[in-house]
């Protein structure tokens, strides 16, 4: 029996879905609804457009309307809003913009992938701007480039450091534009902790980028040409990119009578069913569960987008669908490195009162033997019984590498330990033969086990003012170049011919650069009766995280 | 309790074991042997090093001996080679080739690490050849970098075609020497199977290396510097390195009475005990179990020599430790790019009678639309209820990340379908919002479900041969370049116009560029009620199968 199914949507998930309907049956009538010009664009590409990193715009349109038309056969309607949803009746409204009119069309199963939409904070002075711009579309890319092309553009201020905010910075600053990044809260990428996200920073001030953090946007003047933050600091900008972050496009289906959940996503079940069992809906628009505590959640990324499509698809024509909760894996490139995460992060799991053991790490991505190792930082959150919560990746080379193998064995419910077990590709161009990510689950096991005590970074300016005993295990000339207040000097290779210079009476902190020499020193205090904690990541992590940008209000 | 442990070898797992149990126990006496001049120094880089691509030797020397001894308080003597073991006694015989004297050391737990040595073969001329190498320590390559030093060398011959001989090759063209490379079986690189093999023959010939293949080495001439192959064939030749293989280095096991397994290998049980519980090997020289059937295997590889290093110490200590079967996974760059497998290969599922699937994808590393993206050709082996089996991988970016990430899932036991639910990290530099590998998992998951039959390129000259009904869905353009022998071109988007042309009374093969299309055709065609089966990894995997070397005898 052939069904008439209406797509609302032809992005990511909703284009998925179709073709995935088609292939399943030739018989099916598939209507797909474009409020927009274009179905199936690279939506994730739009800030390089604007970088002049891809030059053909063509290259943006991964589908097009007559391709789709052809191959799948599809009726696509772009410039095609579903205005309402009548579920009793099984019927949207449909407003045709380009020929002006409104007309009914009824359903046999709906889906709707209506995405996400650009956040737009009710500022003084916003809307009298002419040179403020959102980026979340072709339309929104092509009003930027012509605005670029026509004016006399030095400067340009990106509100907001998340994903596309990092992107278009990075972006703006290729084309040569003296570039602003304002961020509300203390730092960028809110998927990284803090002191992750402290390496972003530094990069971002390397690149000649202007980065104020703990600012936001209070006031906009002299026709968009001016910015005013939160401190009263006033930037020039010729041109102003909003990118405080998305909320789903679920107007729509609320007012047609269907449930929302959390942050005005729409409810679904497991099978994409909405309280109305043949109204599905997928993609940024809907709630989906957390991987880590099954709690409710709202993840608008480009992959569980495109893998909601296929199984809608699948659900529709009766096969065994159950959709499991996300884990939210994603990355950004920050100029040079990328910064990758999965999973929760420490400050959503304090927030949470979810208990967690944190390491860090800082190692290269291959074998420094050979040419141009970069520099690779991993911090890896477990609980006590070892179940990986999360992790996040900040490095140059081989970032994405990391976080998808720890995606994956999180998925398939590994233990941190477990990592250490993992047979990773090496040869030195590509890895290291104990691997970083068998180095975390190395480090996981001796905390898990009780090998070593550890003691976070944020610990240590604490320590210092207890005037505990610290000691740092590097050699002279590091420890020269900089470290941690009151710290002792002892240097690991001395330290069986030095310990009498440690207290027995006291607990003892030491640490070395990125924390491998201070858990050998640990191991060989304990192993002599002392009473010794390491602190996880070394100086590094410490100095990393003491980074001051130069616009921090 | 203290006890005092030898360890014989003191590269990669004897360096290992040696720290692992320092860190374990202050006081135990722990001695490594090591016959050569050093310990610990990075096996894998030495061919970058003879291609000057690693310039600085002292890089190559991971962990000095002074440095060892002061920060583990470890007595390492090298130049020591262990003649004898008595297990009866627990007592060793040491000869020591500085001060020429030989003497017996006693032991509570000692652990064989003596690694592999290069295989050479019994080849008429070869002993009188001054100009022929091998490569597996500081001293071969001394001697390699003495040799180009110091004579007129203008050809290279590179014998064998695994890992370190392809990395030869590689470093000796590098080097400005006009390269040969001799393998004596039908394909390079072992661990693929041949389609896959063949992408390397080809990269391989474009960089200039004249490459032998179904040719072995019958007789050396000339003082070396001519070598007979054995069709015949002669060859100029100032330097030559053989790499024709590896075995384990199990003599003076054997000849203290302890018991060999597969392939001469030390037979160990999961705690890495030989037939005497006090006796321990680990790394290249041990036997282990393979990871998909459980059988004897011996896989000389750097990352497991590693791990068990780490696990026999823990195993010395009384901790916990059930050392599991190897997947074999592994890596090695060829020119530009990168070839990588884990778990078995076609050949060897075949040989072994295991029932299997193969798919082939041929895809790009990331986002095509943004600059750069290169080829990456994927093949996934599993069985009938989905259990991974095996993947292979070739590319210029991102084989590493795709192996790595279906090594662990293979490890964690997922099924081939289930990669398609893996979340891995998408932006455009970096991937697919659709990655590989969830690619992948789509295509095991209609494979296994039955929604598409597919044909192997092994079978494709034979359905020529049939008469079967080929159809070409590509578009005009790409027939014209080259297709399957009397394939008829009715291109995917007319299929459904053209329905009459197709037979409904004779199986029905479609293929594509890579399969994509043709996948889709078949569904065409399947939902319309024709048998039809698709040519698994079209015109690619099929074309690039069957390329023809220069010279192959």
């Amino acid at each position: 029996m052939s069904k008439k199914i209406l797509i609302i949507g032809g992005v990511a998930g909703g284009a998925t879905a179709a073709t995935r309907l088609r292939r399943l049956s030739e018989d099916d009538e598939i209507v797909i609804f474009e409020k927009g010009e274009y179905i199936s664009f690279a939506n994730c590409g739009l800030p390089y457009y604007v970088g002049n990193k891809i030059t053909d715009r063509d290259n943006l349109l991964v589908q097009t309307i007559p391709g789709m038309k052809d191959r799948f056969n599809l009726d696509v309607r772009n410039f095609s809003e579903v205005t309402s949803i009548d579920p009793k009746n099984n019927q949207v409204t449909v407003f045709d913009s380009k020929n002006n009119r409104e007309y009914q069309e009824s359903f046999d199963d709906l889906i709707i992938s209506t995405g996400a939409k650009v956040i737009v904070p009710n500022i003084p002075g916003l809307k009298y701007a002419k040179n403020v711009f959102t980026l979340r579309n072709m339309a929104n890319m092509d009003d930027i480039m012509s605005y670029l092309d026509n004016h006399s553009v030095k400067t340009a201020t990106v509100i907001g450091g998340g994903f596309v905010g990092l992107e278009m910075m990075e972006n703006l600053q290729r084309r040569g534009l003296k570039t602003q990044l304002v961020e509300q809260s203390n730092q960028v990428m809110p998927n990284l902790d803090f002191e992750m996200a402290q390496q972003l920073h530094q990069e971002i001030e390397k690149n000649g980028v202007e980065l104020y953090l703990n600012n936001g946007l209070k006031e906009v003047t002299a026709d968009g040409q001016k910015l005013v933050l939160h401190n009263g600091t006033e930037l020039s900008s010729d041109i102003t990119i909003l990118s405080i972050g998305v909320t789903p496009a679920s107007k729509l289906a609320q007012d047609s009578g269907i449930s929302l959940g959390i942050k005005n996503s729409i409810k679904v079940n497991q099978r994409f069913q909405t309280n109305f069992s043949n109204i599905y809906a997928i993609g940024d628009v809907i709630q989906t569960k957390n991987f880590i505590d099954n709690s409710d959640t709202n993840v608008p990324l480009a992959s569980p987008a495109n893998r909601q499509g296929r199984l809608v698809a699948d659900v529709i024509n009766d096969l065994d669908v159950d959709y499991g909760p996300v884990q939210a894996t994603s990355i950004a490139k920050v100029f040079g490195p990328a910064a990758a995460s999965t999973g929760m992060n420490e400050r959503t799991l304090k927030e949470k009162n979810i208990p967690y053991r944190a390491i860090h790490i800082h190692t290269a991505a291959h074998a420094t033997y050979y040419p141009d190792a970069q520099p690779l930082n991993l911090k890896l959150l477990f609980s006590d019984q070892g179940k990986i919560l999360g992790a996040q990746a900040v490095g140059n080379q081989g970032a994405d590498k990391r976080i998808d193998v720890i995606s994956t064995a999180m998925k398939l419910n590994a233990t941190a330990p477990q990592l250490a077990e993992l047979e990773l590709t090496y040869a030195p161009p590509f890895g290291v033969a104990k691997d970083p990510i068998n180095v975390l689950g190395y480090v996981a096991q001796n905390v898990l086990d009780g090998e070593v005590k550890t003691a976070d970074w944020s610990k240590v300016d604490q320590l210092v003012a207890d005037k505990a005993f610290i000691v740092d295990v590097r050699d002279d000339d590091e420890y020269a170049a900089g470290h941690v207040e009151n710290s002792h000097l002892i240097p690991l290779n001395q330290i069986r011919d030095r310990l009498s210079e440690f207290p027995k009476d006291q607990p003892i902190y030491t640490y070395c650069k990125v924390g491998l020499r201070g858990y050998t020193a640990s191991r060989i205090l304990k192993n002599n009766g002392y009473d010794v904690t390491n602190i996880d990541g070394g100086f590094t992590t410490y100095y990393i995280a003491k980074y001051e940008p130069r616009h921090n209000a």
